[in-house]
């Protein structure tokens, strides 16, 4: 009997930075594994006309949202500082993470990078930032490299496509089979969802 | 010292009907008055150039918000009935449940409204909808007339714009001073919230 939970997550997206700090723990503590899956938000906008992030178009919308991560991560005790820019490009992070995960360091690594970017307000495109984040993850510098290779860029483009084949629109989201959980606030439904699924 | 949350709702919105069924009583458990405010999603989109709501501009948005509202209803055991059309015209509602408040009976006549949308798939914009909903609450038939008086009228105009001054951009929203919280996901936030403020 497996149960898992796989939580797909876009390293510019501020809402993900509270999941990849939690998601963790609350799954232990339900007894579900997590299978973690960075991939791009990019294409999966620019297939619906958008540019940049809704948060970005709808201003009042974007206004709220930093708002609403402040008082979030205060109340968890979470450092927050909102980054000069946003959406960040997380491209090269997102490549680096598929290296860390065959490292098995995935969790460390990403956990690493959404503190520097909405904890430190770093720029997360910038390699001497990705540099310490592998650092931190105790990583090797060598996976900048690996994470150029044709492997790992295709990997990545793999999962952004199986991410919109699996209807998701936005992140974090969390999928169970066919069911999709999407946000923050569905983390608890969703691995609530996997643990009572009895395969 | 007042404890007391604004509640902003719109008759067409989903994931109102999941507050307006229980505001009531989470706001009671912690001491919390609330201040109910119908008003029009409408004229707050159309200023940022939707049409309709975003979950028919964006389809994989859409089918997972029906999916979201079908498995909350059922945890909750909320009766719960996609209607055909979506969204449906709120109008004639929000201007009757302005009549409601005039003899303290928003609440009752609102979530008669909800249950027939939501609950059984009924159009809120057609009459014989809207006097059963009267008559469930307690209300006379003669709130018809009094919906299309000038004050009503200009009364659900003021709060729609009111709503937008406040930074709300859908529904349903809840405001504690200048404080904006959005989502059924953030009622209990809210509430909490205003049960701390010490005036």
């Amino acid at each position: 009997m497996e149960r898992s939970v796989t939580f797909w997550f876009e390293f510019a997206s501020t809402y993900s930075y509270l999941s990849v700090m939690r998601i963790s723990s609350a799954a232990q503590a339900r007894g579900v594994d997590v299978a973690w899956k960075p991939f791009l938000l990019g294409p999966i906008f620019a297939a619906q006309s958008w540019d940049t992030s809704l948060f970005n178009i709808y201003p009042a919308k974007g206004r709220y949202m930093w708002r609403d991560m402040q008082r979030i991560c205060a109340a968890r005790g979470l450092p927050f500082r909102r980054p000069d820019r946003f959406p960040q490009n997380g491209l090269a992070a997102a490549r680096l993470a598929l290296a860390a995960a065959e490292q098995d360091r995935i969790e460390a690594f990403a956990q690493a990078v959404f503190q520097a970017q909405f904890g430190d307000g770093a720029d997360i495109s910038a390699e001497p930032v990705l540099l310490d984040c592998l650092h931190k993850a105790g990583l090797d510098a060598a996976l900048i490299d690996r994470a150029q290779s044709p492997g790992i860029k295709s990997a990545l483009r793999g999962q952004t496509d199986a991410a919109r084949a699996a209807g998701i629109f936005g992140a974090p989201s969390f999928t169970i089979g066919t069911e999709l959980f999407w946000g923050d606030d569905r983390l608890e439904q969703a691995l609530d969802h996997a643990a009572a699924r009895t395969i």
